[in-house]
């Protein structure tokens, strides 16, 4: 039964949970499996060629687990990917771009949306390209903060020194005017505490990861592939990097216990990494 | 250009309007032909067959306006017509309980979700199933208000008298323990400062109006249908019943100008009609 199958998610790391733990909120009956590459975390500083390239692998390694669906939960891979995936794929893909923008479209009453994700996110220009086709007239504010996706992956919890990060990260963007923020990248609702204490409370943060999993319910139903039954889904997750750090953020995060099974792709691309130093 | 004709969207009345406003605001490029049955309104307390009969009528006065997408603005006839209409059309069909369903399974946080509408849509049970058919542990409570509808027909802005009928509609639900109220009925975000103010602000007030417009504009994202083009979009409006009153209502909801139409429907069935006095 087509609809029994599990949703695959990927991400660059741990920040596509926040996904998980939306999708276990919203569709308690869905099965997943997740796929976190921290081995080659983070996808932000490098080009997106190589990240499509990463992508692309881990989308084979999902359809081989027998996906009903694809949720690319890392804006990153995202900007870089999805068009192709799309293209590659016969199952329905998602992204996280176009469900954060249609959050903001839809909370924003100023029309003043600020976003805030990689240095890959930003430069592609994928949020602005999103709203704008949408609607012209919204004014868009793009910053990329490099150092949050480390922090989060780090699983740092001195509160002070989180602050800090956050503080340094967004003080560009403290002077545009704006009352919605985009948090462009999965990692960071696992920081939205922190970054909601600098922007301060006029400012809605908007994690993709509600909408996306809001999506991926209006995508399932329409493709007739809602899981009907009632028995507790089972989940699998993956690691590229170490299953025992993966495990503990994961597991705080999700306030659940899981599996984790470590894994190795056939191709690293270590060698011919594109991280600009 | 098949992404260049507009949404047809159908309503027992004014409440489709909240829709329609929503629609202006997230998605600006958009043309949309409005059909409101006025004549026949309210639909709430009729006969789900008879419902369905009068919602198949407007989907063929839609089809010949030559739309590309169908919005049933409407909760009735959503319940009563909505598998109806999407065997019957090629053509993407939205209705409005499945957005509001999806709407408030991503607010609640206790479970506990409160539903109010038309006769025919608490009877048909259409929120209880679609919520319960993806999370079975919800708690949902369910009651119908037939006073509202015709309270927002009438245009009353006398607000003693609007207080008094929405605190008697709603007294049975205020023991009832909830964190969301979904309004089941796309008439009532026009009233929806009043029943907030009876509900009380621990309660959020879910409008399936936002939800649907995000909705529409997903459907057509995926369906590649979104209006690319830069030019103001028109916008049509026709009504059963009297052009003035319906106009009156629906420029100050909308806060603009518009153009409005009266129309016969072939079928009028007002002799057998089914509504229960």
């Amino acid at each position: 039964m087509e609809e029994q199958k599990a949703i695959g998610i990927l991400d660059s790391g741990v920040g596509g949970l926040t996904v998980v733990k939306e999708v276990f909120r919203q569709l308690p009956k869905e099965k997943v499996i997740y796929f976190g590459d921290t081995a080659r975390c983070p996808y932000g500083p490098r080009l997106l060629e190589e990240v499509k390239e990463f992508t692309l692998e881990i989308v084979d390694f999902l359809l081989a687990q027998n996906v009903k669906m694809i949720v690319i939960a890392c804006n990153t891979a995202t900007a870089a990917a999805l068009q192709e995936v799309k293209k590659k794929v016969k199952i329905p893909v998602v992204g996280v771009i176009r469900p954060g923008s249609l959050s903001a479209i839809k909370h924003t009453q100023t029309g003043e949306i600020g976003v805030i994700g990689t240095e890959g996110t930003i430069q592609s220009g994928a949020y602005e390209n999103t709203l704008k086709q949408i609607n012209p007239k919204l004014k868009v504010t793009s910053h990329a903060c490099p150092t949050l996706v480390p922090l989060v992956e780090s699983g740092i919890e001195d509160e002070i020194t989180i602050r800090q990060v956050v503080k340094d990260a967004l003080k560009p963007i403290l002077s545009q005017k704006m009352d919605s923020l985009i948090l462009g990248c999965t990692h960071y609702p696992l920081i939205s505490k922190y970054i909601q204490e600098v922007v301060g409370d006029q400012v809605k943060l908007l994690s993709s990861a509600e909408e996306t999993a809001r999506e991926v319910s209006t995508i399932l139903h329409h493709q007739n592939l809602l899981n009907q039954t009632e028995n507790e889904p089972e989940h699998h997750f993956y690691t590229t990097g170490d299953v025992v750090h993966f495990k503990q953020i994961a597991e705080k995060w999700l306030g659940r216990a899981i599996e984790v099974t470590h894994i190795e792709l056939a191709k690293k691309n270590e060698e011919k990494s594109s991280i600009k130093k």
